[in-house]
């Protein structure tokens, strides 16, 4: 199933992708989900087709897409998560994987305008595989690790890179407003079996400036739950961003930096395209 | 005014503090605020002192309390902010605030336990003011900062050293479930109109370990308002952490970490004393 978070004028509503129509089952799920982490978080994923049957359609071309989960309790990425990103960026591997955090309001859904900032031209495209959690828990195992995942979608991982390295931690250049994209949809797991044989491609302007399959993650999948749930619960809607492969902008001569008009692409094999233009931020 | 947040039944409550009672405000704001957060967004603080006049008295020691916001949109920490605490780490001091993030789970109320977790034994203190964003806002100016603050409290940003130092991103050892304290109330900014003139004591089993003014911020408070607001949209209900004095336990021979039946305090003038036992995070 490809699962979609929309705006609609009473709130973030869901719904089911099928074809080039939506089934939105926010009326159907009303009193039990009020949104897809909630659909989450209340288990019923499997009653999601049948749901759609007597649900509204809207095309999908009519919809304002949401992050897949817009009010995330955590948004957690991975840094310097494949050898190449690690080599360019002249940082050192490390045996644990770098845990940062992005706050929900860097994130826009799929079609949605990334915001170059004010502060800065430095913004930069990170194309990532991210997951989010259907089944929370706490010291989960590796082995276990998979069946406590809902699904997986598209990020991009906007970074405004000066800000970025204002101080020896990464989030302050990681979590402006608008800056990230996430989508287009939440591909289920079952759909999925193993994360660790997709394929995965940003694009700027239509030329592939990353391609990296995700069998090269440094902290698999399963080893990335085990360590963050060590240290705190997972909830059911939690996304974890699982890190880039190398071809950032910045480490490119000259740099490549994403500017108003791009268009920044971000394709995984069994997921999608996560498409989205890129504007400025208005003037005060 | 000094409000708290607290459990009940039906899920976190908020009241007003009088000496050795609190007026549960739950009732009273039902419809238009169901927490503290929710309070400051819909702009209800200056009909607090009338609501608690009818409101149900409790006691206040029979109150279990969550942190003083239990459920903020970002908690926000800066780091190396004192010129102490920067000395004792040997770290380079940096024209910008190190910004990094703790999830709500990482936090518990005054008088509830702080939890050193099953991976290590590196449980280190940190006192420390936090403020409480009331009016959002983005860009927002230093001159007009202390507008957007709703009140004042204590942490004790509870740290994993080893985790903290996996990798050069703090986070991983700055969240961790339940080692964050977080009260005991909110001052509301009226009764602290220079937060720069506030006196910090941390003390282990009534041994004073930290001890600083707070004059002494590397980046004020104004200008930590400015700089974040930069990056994205501040929030009612946000909070901010202004960072540690030196004194922390790893930089002592031999090191001075909190262990289980240990009793850790912040007491910030003009706002109260955090206290909270330390416990171990029960067995698998």
């Amino acid at each position: 199933m490809k699962l979609v978070s929309f705006e609609t004028t009473k709130g973030p509503g869901f719904g089911l992708v099928q074809g080039e129509q939506v089934a939105d089952l926010t009326g159907a799920f009303a009193g039990r989900a009020s949104s897809l982490r909630g659909l989450l978080a209340a288990g019923l994923l499997a009653e999601v087709e049948a749901a759609a049957k007597a649900a509204p359609k809207m095309p999908f071309d009519s919809l304002k897409l949401l992050p897949v989960i817009p009010d995330p309790d955590k948004i957690i990425c991975i840094g310097l998560n494949y050898l190449d990103h690690v080599a360019e960026t002249g940082r050192a591997q490390t045996p644990n994987p770098a845990f940062f955090a992005r706050f929900p309001a860097s994130q826009v859904g799929h079609g949605q305008p990334l915001v170059r900032p004010r502060v800065s031209t430095d913004f930069d495209y990170e194309g990532e595989l991210a997951l989010v959690i259907g089944t929370g828990g706490r010291h989960i195992k590796p082995e276990d690790a998979l069946r406590h995942v809902a699904g997986y979608s598209c990020y991009n991982e906007g970074s405004i890179r000066d800000w970025q390295r204002h101080t020896t931690q990464f989030t302050a250049g990681k979590t402006f407003a608008s800056t990230g994209g996430f989508g287009p949809w939440l591909v289920t797991a079952d759909e999925i079996p193993d994360p660790s044989k997709l394929t995965l491609e940003t694009r700027l302007n239509g030329q592939v400036v990353q391609h990296t399959t995700t069998d090269l993650l440094i902290t698999p999948i399963p080893q990335i739950l085990a360590y963050v749930s060590a240290i705190l619960p997972l909830l059911p809607g939690d996304v974890i961003v699982t890190g880039t492969p190398g071809g950032v902008g910045m480490k490119r001569t000259p740099p490549l930096w994403m500017k108003p008009g791009d268009v920044a692409e971000v394709e995984i094999s069994g997921i999608g395209i996560l498409r989205n233009p890129v504007v400025e931020e208005a003037a005060a």
